[in-house]
């Protein structure tokens, strides 16, 4: 698509010269046939070294932009780029001819996308739907009414339970200045990898740039929610009811408690356990076992338990 | 069915005269075609102004019945009508005839039920079930799996991820003195607002009677639950694994963090934040934000945690 | 399959003799046919009680066995059992010829596997999928896109809503010493007692061994998780998204509001009820109402927030 198609979608003014856009990225991993954006204070380096061809930015941080990238100047950089996503998001299923391996076994009423990949001896159960280009590595086992959506990439040895919903847009909006919520169509995909398991009816959100990313060997229970672009590292397990926010970072063998979760845009260090219901609200840097909500160290906790038992027997 | 009929099967003596009653309903929406009950004194003007043609009461209230309407006595009217909804509740699924818009893309293995109206643009993506009579407008999506129960009326621009569930019976039961569980077959329906987004795996019930109404422009996460008679306003926000008791109210823009959950029967302000994990136990009429459970203003709730915490310390 | 082929496979010393191996038991549960193994010294006494045919152990719990019983001797059994579980399990879905009673209605794309039962009355609604070797009781009700696996035993006059999962893996892992998780494969079932309800897209596991059991009468609402191995009496009450932990016993009557939980291996009273949002974390031996995380007495619950409420009011 033009750049000056997408100016004129945008209703902002034409651009200082034609380029021709394949697609939007972060600042980070755009290339100069990208779109970016720049909305968070954060990312200010990434935006002085961006290779994108153009980059939707307030007017006074336009200068800090690498002289090869084109700036278009606009009030609302986030919402802009919302809108955006529509226009590229590609269709969520396409019938067409997939490549299945001999060996694989595909039960009755599954259905597979255009373009999908299905490696030897991979074991689909009836119902599944397994989006276009979505790839599933050799000997992995879907159980059935699973649903896969398209680009995701599956692992070998990898089990996927019932009703289990794989690469599902995440929750993201930008606001209008109404306070109506602006759909951002989720761009990104889902990598996982091998000897991963996922329990029954789990959901695991597509990056909306980029990739979720779930290592090797990562035990994930029934009815857990991971959001856009997590990183989960290799042998984590995640006991049912957990729910990551987006862009949670566990290092590996991290092991999370039922029904325990963790605010979005936070690392926990490799080897820690968070213990069943605790609710992680700010990154765990140090190795340990976390309790309770704000989460804090276990031995903590257990003495705050002790302190509101004695609080409570001299009260009465 | 006869009022005669109806007395017959839940063994209570035959009505002073026979009337036709065509279904069960609460007393403010009762015709004269209709079958009410009463058990909650909080809706007593409620009974004196019905127009239902018959009530289940207790003796001590039917005086206060308004003179048209016919008085069915006895002890237990919930439980009585609990039995009786099994005798209206239409067959959860019937195959016949749809009415699907030319344009409209049905995937393989969707099946749609007897009545249902699909409208122009809408995608229905593999091995969906619709159920009969359902209603979906123009340009809504349906992902794969998701299944909506018989008469719910889906929007326009509507998006329902995969595996979500729209209509499910409530939970509720009546009680024998035994203490067995009567199902409460729900006679309502779902109706879900335009330019709404529902997460994958989530659920959402059907209304006793009458409706579960979702606004417009509503965005739900994945793995949310929402309870029978929920009445949800325009734009609010429902982040991943809430879970909102039945008959709760949410003011437009209510924005609820992952976790959080609502007791029943109550009402939130439209613009309050409930923050991730927040429990509402009761209504909070004052719009701000609130965290914790039971949930309070979220400056208190920071308080609490800062004694908590010098608590800790001195403990130590 | 031969003791010394087991053996081999394991990496073991060839057995003093050879029997015929048919499967993988507990000790409690085992026949002369089963192999089974001793790692948790909770359970001496049923070591010393066995009727296995050969049991893993290590070298000082040994000589515990009875005469008739073949140690295999390993440092490790619990490792060694979770590695042979995959020799034993069954094939998660077989097509076949399955025994559906002419007064059942099965949906369009409803697929059984072999060797299912389907009694007199049944409903299957379109896209359900019913795995091999299930029975299904009469007059029962099982909603679109439910997944109900292998070997399951489902009662009479039963409903299982939308996208419930029965059956699923448990969530069960063996360690090497490198953290690497070695699956246990779940080799045993889910028994559903009659008139049970079960909420769409909850998630029921198997038994590792043995069986979850779910009592007659029993309601559970949507998204609830119950663990392998759980033991619910009947007419217990389940409110949404509950997360029951492996092993829970729940006596008759027992209700547990949203969003609580229990953990592992723990036992509650008949009639207890579990306040909304409460945390189980020990046995719960006398009947009553509880509270909050750790759970206690609801009247206790309440008196330590009335004097946080005072702490606060003090702090200011």
């Amino acid at each position: 698509m033009k750049l000056s198609e997408i100016c004129n979608y945008l209703q902002l003014p034409p651009p200082p010269r034609d380029i021709e856009i394949v697609g939007l990225e972060t600042l980070d991993r755009a290339t100069p046939a990208h779109l970016s954006f720049f909305h968070n204070p954060k990312y200010f380096s990434q935006l002085e070294q961006t290779k994108a061809g153009a980059v939707l930015v307030a007017e006074r941080f336009a200068k800090a932009l690498p002289t090869g990238t084109i700036p278009l100047i606009t009030s609302n950089p986030y919402l802009k780029m919302a809108l955006l996503t529509r226009l590229f998001v590609k269709p969520p299923f396409e019938e067409g001819k997939a490549q299945i391996h001999p060996t694989a076994q595909i039960g009755d009423g599954v259905v597979i996308g255009k373009g999908a990949k299905i490696g030897a001896g991979v074991v689909i159960m009836p119902n599944a739907v397994i989006g276009p280009e979505v790839v599933i590595g050799e000997k992995s086992t879907i159980y059935p009414n699973v649903t896969i959506y398209r680009d995701s990439i599956i692992g070998k040895r990898v089990t996927i339970h019932a009703g289990a919903v794989i690469g599902s847009d995440g929750f993201g909006y930008a606001h209008t200045e109404e306070g109506e919520h602006v759909k951002i169509y989720h761009l990104g995909r889902v990598v996982i990898g091998d000897e991963t398991e996922i329990g029954a009816n789990t959901t695991i959100d597509r990056g909306v740039f980029g990739e979720t990313r779930i290592g090797k060997g990562v035990k994930i229970d029934n009815l857990v929610q991971i959001g856009h672009n997590c990183v989960i590292g290799d042998n984590v397990i995640l006991v049912s009811q957990v729910g990551l926010s987006g862009s949670t970072r566990l290092g590996k063998n991290v092991v999370m408690g039922g029904q325990s979760g963790t605010a979005g845009h936070l690392e926990i260090a490799p080897f820690t356990q968070i213990a069943a219901r605790g609710g992680v609200t700010k990154s765990i840097l140090e190795p340990g076992v976390y309790s309770g909500f704000p989460a804090r160290k276990h031995r903590e906790w257990l003495k705050l338990q002790a302190l509101l038992n004695r609080l409570l027997k001299k009260g009465k």
